[in-house]
């Protein structure tokens, strides 16, 4: 790992992940009463072990331009509640039908599917209520929440994640163009990291000319995650990343290891990664998180 | 029908309407590309005919407190697009499992129940998307904006609407208390139909004394239209409705007329929207549109 600061990555990883889940714990208690098994579905899925990608995305984002992660909690979890509610619906049977996820029973497996389909639901939903209650409006400018906002129901929506989940199904099974693959990459999973780490910066009020370095960041590790997905699903290891491996070719999904090989496949994330560093060059040691990460992407064994 | 001042509520649902579809229409084009089906499939759900009720709820609360229509059209919009949403999912196979709404096939009959989910979890995310669009903010007060999601997305989520269908999908084919009912009216459809009026007073300037007002009626025509929802279902005409009369006693569902019978609920319903009414009485004719609304949720057909 290239590390010329010695920067405790595990460590601040670690700490990152405590804060967001103490603020994710906070904002949806164990309830009584007649939603309890609603709740109970969403800090199933919310708290099943993700790696906190997108959270730790936008905090060391804002961090990079002199915020504080505290200030940008409530948009450092709503990114995390978009993504778990993206695969609760992912995994459904009339979706991928995937019985685990992270080694666990996926959550229509243990609360039954109509709870499923509502528990991701009410986490969509619920990250648009986190972003403009009262502790995000006391920390984010209006019209930087109101941007930030923007940003991520557009990543999100027809023209991110939602399309990119349409073109995957819809090309399941079928041999895709490059470009189909690519638009898959960049929309389905790229478009919420892109978003992850452009709004840590925007809420923590950021120039335009300065989160135009963290979108082109963030479109570069966005595919190279992507692409690593892809090839860790063909050289993974199914103990570790609490899912099998294998399954893209089993799915016959269209793949970059599929389409331009396993080698070129590797050439271009390690590419992708190089070039992601390089827009961090100006923030000096303020940045060195976010370059850790654009590192972990590579390395990652799940 | 009460009407004092001989007001076109006719022309004036009908001008609505118009300008309601157009901007949907226009925020959604037609598309080609890789995920023209799943515009396609949003586009189906819009425009099958819907009353259009909770945008104009919006223009109209607006328009009470000396806004315009066209300075909340995002918002209107927005208020479709999750009532839309919230129609999709719950026609799907897991769910209520319907074949029929507005005399139409249900969106997963005709796209498959894959792109049907996505395009429910598309629209809800272009709803966001909507509210901090250029033209909402062009036209709307940071604060207020905040405010409108926040009140929005509350409605829609966990303690709303996604909340209340929970409660009804688990009460399904069991003897719910009076108080399970409530809870269920005032929340399934109840929430977003106050909501709805709040958001449109809130998005034209209103004080906080005067949104009260608006929420206290928005609260009792919600729970009025619901209640006369559980009425048609018994006494209405499935032709003119365009779905199914009788399918609440069919699936066991717990209703006002199955707990207090027809007599007690018509009363209820009544006395309920001549409340509403008086609610608004400081308001003078500008409030004449919301008081008409009022009167129809009775009186409706559909």
């Amino acid at each position: 790992m290239v590390n010329p600061m010695g920067f405790d990555f595990k460590g601040y990883l670690g700490e990152k992940r405590v804060q967001v889940d103490s603020a994710l714990d906070e904002h949806f208690p164990r309830a009584d009463g007649l939603t309890a098994e609603l709740i109970e579905a969403m800090r199933y899925s919310l708290f099943a072990g993700g790696k906190r990608l997108r959270p730790i995305l936008c905090i060391a984002g804002a961090e990079a331009v002199g915020g504080a992660g505290e200030q940008v909690l409530p948009v450092a979890c709503a990114l995390e509640l978009i993504h778990t509610y993206s695969l609760i619906h992912d995994d459904l049977p009339l979706m991928d039908d995937d019985d685990l996820r992270r080694g666990k029973p996926t959550n229509h497996k243990v609360f039954g599917e109509a709870i499923a389909l509502l528990a991701g639901d009410g986490l969509l939903t619920e990250a648009f209520s986190l972003m403009t209650s009262p502790y995000a409006i006391k920390n984010i400018e209006p019209a930087s929440l109101l941007e930030v906002i923007q940003i991520i129901a557009v990543a999100a929506g027809c023209g991110g994640m939602v399309g990119g989940q349409v073109v995957d199904m819809q090309w399941e099974g079928r041999n895709a163009e490059f470009e189909t693959v690519k638009f898959l990459h960049t929309h389905k999973t790229g478009a919420m990291i892109r978003a992850s780490v452009t709004s840590g910066a925007i809420a923590a009020g950021a120039q335009a000319s300065v989160v135009q370095r963290f979108s082109s960041y963030g479109y570069k590790i966005g595919l190279a995650f992507q692409i690593s997905d892809d090839i860790l699903d063909v050289e993974g290891d199914s103990e570790i990343m609490g899912k099998k491996a294998g399954a893209d070719e089993e799915k016959g999904k269209t793949t970059y290891p599929s389409v331009l090989g396993m080698d070129e496949s590797k050439k271009i994330q390690d590419a992708l990664v190089q070039e992601a560093v390089q827009d961090l060059k100006v923030f000096g040691e303020a940045a060195e998180p976010l370059r850790q990460i654009a590192y972990y992407i590579i390395e990652r064994k799940k």
